[in-house]
């Protein structure tokens, strides 16, 4: 399994390189009679989309109209969205939704320096070390620009969850080395980092025009809260609630680590503190419950599970942390070695991103979408 | 997928509840040819074994030999493993491994409490959420002895890793609070807690004995180190060669977050930081070189990486850190719900692990072995 | 995927040889609370076992009770079956489900001369190309009795169908040269062939016993229906009902051919011959409609398409036919070549089946069986 | 798994519908460096084109240069193939590769009569109970365009399989009641009805035009052959090459049987009639022998097995044949009932196929290859 397919029931497929004719994906599974346009799906892409945020803090103008992201890289990437199938009469069939986006910014570079060097931090060396050929051209397939296929497919799961009450959101909660101490669910789509406190969004932005102007990058995390689950989504073995989303998180370029609930805190407390105590609920049980009827669901008094036990939802809220390294494209100079094995030196030039934490914000949003339909529809077929 | 087979081509699929007749494995996909007896897995799933481990520092005299290891639940398990098929003459066939291990200590306790209550920080609840009913002896398959099949096969994995010269090795880096400080490679197994540094490991104990008078648990942290992987191992997008361990290792209960190399901490890094300079190798390359001939293998200078970029792997040791909770099993009294939704308190009896970390150490090789074994079975059919 | 697995959402997991430990299967994804327990799944092992029919026509008196069937070796199988897991106070839990039977009746013999020589129509030269080693002790993984795991399993998909109303019933329709001429459901199951005519059946046996005379073997066609199906099961594509009911057939050794309705005969008929008319039905739609209400169900006025159209069931019975190739093991002398590759003759000795159409049946019922429920359950995923 | 994915390691997606706005496929698990450009894809898109046979036997005009196909719909589709992804240099990459194309002939038609009336021996009745919709306009789904992506993926996959000399091809053998009585392999081509024997073909055309005059429509067999492969492709159990290759020929419209070597006939033959003897090979062994070496491999002096033995291939040519049903629309009056449920009669207007044999004959090909190539990255997996 070359793995570009992601999921068992709600599988999607994705394709395309940075530089090639078109980015896409082919959505299988989807159930029949969800509401779909491709203005839908251009909604999230735009969010994924460089320089497209409309607040940035250092007021240059932004050619779509909004202030330019000094997180972000100034190329223009249009990516409009097109559906080719799976859609009748403004509806899902039931049938394969493709959607493709187009590459159409693609400047004839000189590949010459990326063609036959290798780049720390990307995955240039072990790409020749796996195939014998590559894709030099602004990474291939490796390139960030992989993840349009998986927001695009993420903008349908997440219309398919909403008919269920199922809301996933996600937020820069640190980056460059700046944390933040509020959270204020408002300000995350205000400010350019996708930051939950406009204070310390300010701040990482400062850094962040610092970092740039050496040259360097920087890291983050990211915060992602899946509100409104049922109870019991999960296998209670090998495809654990947890261990799915673990997958899907890390299977984004630059995350480095993924936490639950307390995570590696949990590390150093005890059973008694770690435990979430629980109290009769005074909810009506919502659940995924077949066969006998569940009286009561629980409160749970603290949430160090992170809303999962033996894999399972609880029903509180899903909560995790995913660490993003900083961008590994800086025009500082690096020691490597060229396809020939010899040792050389490296600048990477061009325009890119100094920290990904915005960008990344709706691609985790995507995966976790994409994770839990799938066990949903798993889940609705065992009543 | 109800999610208890794992591996696409190197595929297991384990069975068996902790108070039920058997737990096991059926193995798919094992190359033929590959010398195999009971006595391999045995001594894998002794390494599993609760109070097995003969260097205890308490001197407690164990039944078997050893001394009683104070982390580790005084259960009695034998867990003696029986071969059910796929092996001719002492080498695998190429057909199904089945592995059985029968449960021979379930005593005929009176399971009243845990039957009608749902424990705080186990899967009881959500269990009885997903199914309606629940096999609650002794947390029927979200028990640890679920365990038993993945060590099993892991112990098979290992053996045919060996051949391409692959070695998986974990240890406790860290637990009840208490970090080591050097690393041994030696003391491992020479240690109660599977500590990479012995004078650690006697002050790890000693807070044991602490939290098991107060009826508390305590956590830990796991390192592992794959060495001797090819270049090019994992897929670039969905089944990333990170994505997939973490995938494997969070489906381990009790664990709640993973980190590869630098991992949380590569979130406060600048790119000049993180990016692991590479400089031309001695060494041949040895790697999943398909097509041209590739010249030059790197050496990195540092591993940041953890042996990872873009999902596949470099050539450097791969090494993560999972982050184990404190065992949910604790004598304090704890606020719960029954299965009725009322209020009630809960002590949970019986002979518990106080830390789990030196009993998860071979669990965690087991999933890394299964793992990294899948992706290179599917590297080879791609030359 | 080495194959042993069969199935989606409702997955098997097969294992053994002939003459190793035991043979079995590993069921994941079965729903919980169905009822569940061996005499169950015994009742269907008994009916593949050989010489375990009541009402053979020779009259020779079966140590079971009951008389032999001149079809079958007289072999002595037990076939005792234990379930190991996935059961509790008589229900199923949802957890895997693992049964195993003992191989008890290995004679220790000389298996000198199929050990080094290729039986002819035997899967043994292949066996032997593909993984460089064999069991060659009675078939091993490729003897008939590799399908006790699938009866097994196909008891419990049979359990769980009857919930929704669906049954599988297969019988002989052709065997040894001889063809039902009537249809008679009651009589299935009271004659040695399993024929659905009486008076066929008993001429089926006297040629058989005239070629078990002779030293040779014949072949037969099964036939096999399926009632209840809602309309609309199976998928527009790759999987097909009609696709993945013949991969479960062919997946059974000695099946040659399958049919769906007209079949072959379809291929010589025009199409205003072959397409079923529709009238308006007079039964409700019990069927799979989610979304928009469907009015009205259709009564075909023939069923050539054999209750699937596109792929999908109709809602009319579906009904295919299975070739049944003669048993390979005849004790005349054949042509063939060694495990040295040079040229030599070989006389297949030993208790063997003179035509496997009554063993056969339940086998093939049990595919069926397998391969619907796991479209159910897929379906209800949708909805 | 809603089933529009096809293969494990070489792994396929379709999508599209015939009147959306395009069709096509991914490609994932492609070895690298495999030569691929449109051309190579368009040759066999152009074989499935309606009306695209050069030499029809009526004389017509064709407007691409040749003449007219009786046979065949005198609808125009162009379906030009563009590569979006997965290509570099002319070579694959080991990344997906995706295929697109487009629908430029949908004719902005009056679907009112299809649109309300289920057509008989049409999938639409099953479509609309399945999803509760249905994209009525020309079949959507399961138009006979769906099968677009399954040549243009089976096109890779031969330029794949070519590399070890394996060989796929498919001809017509019977059709409209008319069989092939000789066999000319170079005839199969040069006739519209891409039959073996050009006499048969003419009378086959002739009949085609009575049938077409008539309103009517025929049917017919395809036999398919696979040469060069090695001994030991195919899994042992439910993963039989014979398993396989059943699902991959059922799974295409309109098939509606399939047997391999004798086939049906083989249920009538005794064993030492099927049976095929084994004498020494001259060849030398070029299959897939891991471990300990094959000495010598067998002629097989009859092939009844159809090249396949306990689902492993032989050595010899596999050879399995399948049975076309007519085509489903004619103009003729049939009894069907409206989406109302009430009785109606229809006429299905507009330009269809008689007989669909000359448009099957690639996509057999093209599904045989896709099963053959994925079995065998599968075996090298295992080496």
């Amino acid at each position: 399994m070359a793995g570009n397919t992601f999921g068992t029931l709600f599988r999607i497929t994705t394709f395309g390189e940075s530089h090639g004719t078109a980015l896409g994906v082919t959505i299988d599974g989807c159930p029949a009679g969800i509401p779909l346009d491709e203005a839908l799906v251009q909604k999230e892409l735009d969010r994924r989309r460089p320089g497209a945020h409309a607040a940035a803090s250092d007021g240059t103008p932004d050619p779509r109209g909004g202030r330019l992201n000094p997180a972000m890289t100034s190329r223009k990437e249009d990516d409009s969205c097109e559906i080719l199938s799976g859609v009748f009469e403004g509806k899902t069939t039931g049938t394969p939704i493709a959607i493709v986006v187009r590459n159409t910014n693609q400047k004839s570079e000189d590949y010459g320096d990326i063609a036959f060097k290798y780049r720390p931090g990307h995955a240039d060396y072990p790409f020749r070390a796996k195939y014998g050929v590559r894709d030099y051209r602004g990474g291939g397939r490796s390139s960030g620009r992989e993840t349009i296929g998986r927001v695009a497919a993420g903008a349908v799961a997440r219309a398919v969850l909403e008919r269920d009450g199922i809301a996933v959101r996600a937020w820069t909660s640190e980056a460059v080395g700046i944390s933040c101490e509020t959270f204020d669910e408002e300000a995350i789509e205000q400010n350019a980092m996708r930051a939950c406190d406009s204070a310390a969004a300010e701040k990482m932005l400062a850094r962040i025009i610092e970092l740039k102007a050496a040259g360097d990058s920087g890291g983050g995390i990211i915060t992602c809260r899946i509100a409104g689950l049922p109870a019991g989504l999960g296998e209670p073995v090998f495809d654990k609630l947890d261990a799915l989303l673990a997958r899907a998180v890390l299977s984004v370029g630059a995350i480095k680590g993924i936490e639950f609930g307390a995570g590696f805190a949990a590390a150093r407390m005890t059973g008694s503190e770690h435990n979430d105590a629980m109290r009769s609920g005074t909810a009506t049980a919502g659940g995924a419950e077949p066969g006998a009827p569940l009286s009561g669901k629980p409160d749970f008094l603290t949430n160090h599970a992170g809303g999962i036990l033996g894999g399972l939802s609880t029903g509180a809220d899903v909560v995790f942390r995913a660490a993003v390294k900083p961008v590994s494209s800086i025009s500082i100079q690096q020691q490597t070695i060229d396809t020939d094995g010899r040792d050389c030196d490296i600048e990477v030039r061009g325009r890119h991103d100094v920290c990904l934490c915005p960008r990344i914000v709706p691609v985790i949003e995507a995966m976790a979408a994409l994770t839990v339909l799938d066990l949903l529809l798993q889940q609705k077929a065992l009543r």
